[in-house]
């Protein structure tokens, strides 16, 4: 089955709500093998969601509709399904009693606008919301299906995961898809492209291969129909493709480098912490955004003024003097000063111009070193960034977390 | 002018990436009074994008479109352009040189698939992308403008502020919005409503009020025409809105609070640091996010374990004993601990249990506590929170700026 996803509300177009909606939905249904064709976003005026109703239907499956069913008066999706469907509105008893309940609860009267919402097209099956008061709607003529949802994304996640869902799954005769993605940091789409090059030029022609870039890190997605030898195949392809790309691959199916990196420490049974100038912050930050990080993670000195590099990292004022705070030596430095101050078994530090201002000739903006190590062994890396400061921040955060991780399994 | 959008690429069909473009597009044009009327996403095919680029631009003034123009095969969005407007490819030196000056500083050897990315239509305005190398596009047909860039948020933001949006500002005869966003911390939507109701009653019609909410915060938003009278009336509503919401008002026009936080500190010349255990970085993170900040933010403890608390900030282990890490007497000497131990002017702390798991039924998941002053003076607050760990995080963060801006302004 085909579907396509209009999310209703002008808050969309004009860019005050971020729709996170089509994105939960395109990944629920390809979950059961419901292909999503195009997301449209659309403004809430009865016209332009009659006309969207009609192209959209006319070339899938399945349509799916979010936002538009709230009590206040900018909500029109409903009004414009009677229409279409050539519905009746009927008084619907079962969701009027859910309301009273709902309201009796948070002690508030319920308003004509709020008893209007148990009006309900006669010719649909109501799709029970038990987290508002707005129920979904399932219609269907000619073969086609169209769901209608509330817009505020718990509502409309419960909906479709108690009923909607289940009920589409058992209208689908297809088989379902396989996703394998594999997880990179380090180098660009095109040197992987070209690494994998030859592996790709020779997989059956049913596995497809997508590159996903984003800052620092590229997912590479093998998809196919997953019967038992399909997923084989796609597992073969992986595994070749892991061997050629060795240690850039960091993980699978969405993995993130910072769980990757948590679980390796986790195996290893080491305890880590941070010794952040330039990062400020920012690299410990992404390593305690992983739940149950605190089995790992102690601490962390920021350093931005460099007395703080001095008295909680023993940085030598002397070094300091000599190569300046963005320099190999101090970065150096500032992981050994953390593991013996903190007692960390591992540490990372980072020191470098996260701009706009502060470069010099010598050392431009961009210019930044980072370290990691133990006891007996730091590793270091300069980086030269080109981009604006918060993502030389992220980028600098991305590579510290790497080369622990590559540290930790050389 | 009225404009639409295109984001194109499969992995916003299966919610792999969630579409913050569109978002985004919508904020930047309605600043300069362009309204986004529809929004797309489609395949990376490309017959699906000629379809969709001769749909919609016979509604609209102007078509933008993200995504599918990266160097690898699955990214067709130039030769779907090149065929609709009839163009041939032609080598522009330009961008070539400036993919060498990239690559050079990379070290990394210009391969096939990105000299062809210096190829570009023969007819369009080539938009200067520094932050990648693929280049914006400007097309202009029938008096239609189509504008293509890349994906890649941060380069798509780069092209739009750097030539898009300005020459987009020129072709638009009623360009001339005037807004002043006032923006609030601390309080809700509903909230702010119903203090400003009377204020509001009484304004003139032609000034358009909105209220955006995000996070902690709430930005409430004045729009008329330029002309000099109507100016003059919106300042003055302006006024009495800040006057009736007192302190919770941090600044105007999108300021963020991270940056209102650092001027305060500027203008009274004090240094600051947090001391920070369930915030695990962000707080730092956000203050040094401001370019400038190291003119005050000297630096802070991560104090993720228990021990680095006791030994870093001097916590007594008979109050961590007593009360638990996550308690106003914690926050209350880790501030004073991060002053002494940092030599700061001011400190902020954050103790808490951010999720998703750590609660008790004495301190369940979300219980936090806050706190920051001086050597004098320490103020302190407890939040309960009940959303995932990222925005428990984030919230804490907002709550102990805004802690320390009012303790700086009180």
């Amino acid at each position: 089955l085909e579907a396509k996803i209009i999310t209703i509300g002008d808050e969309l177009l004009i860019g005050q709500v971020v729709d996170t909606n089509s994105a939960w939905l395109g990944a629920a249904l390809e979950k059961i093998n419901i292909k999503v064709t195009e997301i449209r976003s659309i403004s809430d005026k009865h016209n332009t969601i009659i006309n969207n109703l009609h192209e959209m239907i006319a070339s899938t499956d399945v349509l799916i509709i979010t936002g538009g069913l709230g009590p206040t008066n900018d909500d029109v999706t409903k009004n414009a399904l009677v229409e279409y469907f050539g519905s009746t509105l009927a008084f619907h008893e079962e969701t009027y009693r859910r309301l009273e309940k709902l309201f009796a609860r948070f002690k508030i009267p319920i308003r004509e606008s709020h008893r209007m919402q148990a009006y309900l097209p006669n010719n649909c099956q109501v799709l029970i919301n038990e987290m508002g008061t707005a129920q979904g709607m399932w219609f269907e003529k000619d073969n086609k299906i169209v769901i209608s949802t509330p817009g505020v994304p718990y509502e409309m996640h419960y909906i479709m995961e108690h009923s909607a869902l289940p009920m589409l799954e058992k209208r689908n005769p297809d088989h379902k898809i396989y996703h394998r993605t594999i997880m990179t940091v380090g180098w660009g789409e095109t040197k992987i492209e070209e690494a994998i090059n030859e592996i790709i030029e020779d997989i059956p022609e049913h596995i497809k291969i997508a590159y996903l870039p984003g800052l620092g890190k590229v997912r590479v997605r093998l998809s196919s129909a997953s019967n038992n030898g399909e997923i084989a195949e796609v597992m073969s392809v992986s595994e070749s493709i892991c061997k050629k790309l060795g240690d850039i691959v960091y993980g699978f199916d969405d993995e993130q480098l910072e769980a990757a990196l948590g679980n390796l420490l986790l195996e290893k049974d080491l305890s880590v912490g941070t010794a952040e100038s330039c990062t400020g912050g920012f690299l410990a930050h992404k390593i305690t955004s992983i739940p149950g990080s605190s089995r790992y993670f102690k601490g962390s000195v920021i350093a931005y003024d460099n007395s703080i590099k001095q008295e909680q990292l023993k940085v030598s004022p002397e070094t300091l003097e000599q190569y300046g705070a963005v320099s190999e030596q101090v970065v150096i430095q500032m992981v050994q000063g953390l593991i013996n101050n903190y007692k960390v078994d591992v540490a990372i530090s980072t020191s470098g111009i996260a701009g706009p201002d502060g470069g010099t000739a010598e050392k431009p903006v961009g210019t930044i070193w980072i370290a990691c190590g133990n006891e007996q062994n730091i590793k270091t890396r300069k980086l030269q960034l080109t981009k604006n400061r918060l993502k030389n921040i992220e980028y600098t955060t991305i590579a510290a977390m790497d080369l622990l991780r590559k540290f930790l399994i050389q």
